[in-house]
């Protein structure tokens, strides 16, 4: 049986986002297709599909391994939910991480995401125009090519703000740790 | 492709540890069964098997998730590995915790694991005796009955220390969250 939380990002001919661009970050970027379907594991036949596949990327939502009360209730209060009718920008980040990062101890890692990086407190200024899911995949039973998904939508005017939002996040010292990033930009049909 | 961490726990007719005793602690228990093989998912035909199963666990080692770097330092200094030919005793623990744990902020969970259940400083005193290895499941792709197996090997006059081990764990705040539990004792043949 299906774990509910799995979900699956297919790429292909067809599918509910059209693919604007995929631009290589680092390491080996992804290859092109036309659009991207996300399918929940939980929907019937989420695990067969006749479409054939440019690529498909598998990750589910997890509790939070940083995120402390404060930032909890602080990201609750200000974001906003996926699915928002004028969010019709989305972009798809695949990264992975170092084996020096899983090595580390949890305060050594939480002291590089927050207290070096200030990855909470740069994305919450950033809120409520760019909504964000992020999905684990370094836990799954197959070997995927990236540890984390991050899926954001946001209007087309705050695409910008955007592009900010990563620049910003790319330059920090958490980022060192990342040796494989894709970013995929998509419209909604 | 599966993931080279995926570990298989088949329980059955035949196994390389003998099943000597399955007890039911919290929730639903696991059926009674002989014997228990335990399989890297990176073997070859990981995923098939001739033999029938009474039950079968999925489980991988991850990073750590609460250990912080002088507690890291001190277990390191202190543990000794699986597999010594004296350790012919081993229990497996499959746990299960609430959706209110999941939920907690992880500032949360560090404080009831650490500062009020004093899990790591509980462990460590039972070192190098009991050696043991933590294999996640709430993140896999298949739905898991439990959210941890805990494997434990040690010598059969250190069983006594292993039931104080447990017993101490069992009455820290922290098992208010769990809401199922077996634990299975074995024998290597």
């Amino acid at each position: 049986m299906i774990n509910p939380r799995l979900t699956e990002f297919r790429a292909g001919a067809t599918g509910d986002w059209v693919i604007r661009d995929i631009r290589p970050v680092l390491g080996p970027t992804l290859p092109p297709a036309h659009a991207l379907t996300i399918k929940p594991g939980a929907e019937p036949g989420a695990e067969i599909s006749a479409t054939p596949a440019a690529w498909v990327l598998h990750g589910l939502p997890s509790n939070a391994r940083y995120t402390e009360a404060e930032e909890k209730a602080a990201l609750l209060a200000k974001q906003e939910g996926l699915g928002r009718p004028e969010a019709t920008c989305a972009a798809l980040l695949p990264i992975r991480k170092t084996a020096a990062w899983w090595d580390l101890p949890q305060d050594a890692r939480r002291r590089v995401f927050e207290a070096q990086s200030h990855h909470t407190q740069i994305g919450l200024r950033y809120l409520p125009a760019i909504a964000r899911r992020l999905y684990h995949c370094r836990d799954l039973s197959t070997a995927e090519p990236f540890d984390f998904l991050t899926w954001f939508e946001f209007r087309p005017e705050d695409e910008p703000a955007f592009d900010h939002l990563l620049a910003e996040l790319r330059r920090s010292p958490e980022w060192t740790y990342v040796d494989r990033e894709v970013d995929v930009r998509l419209v909604r049909i």
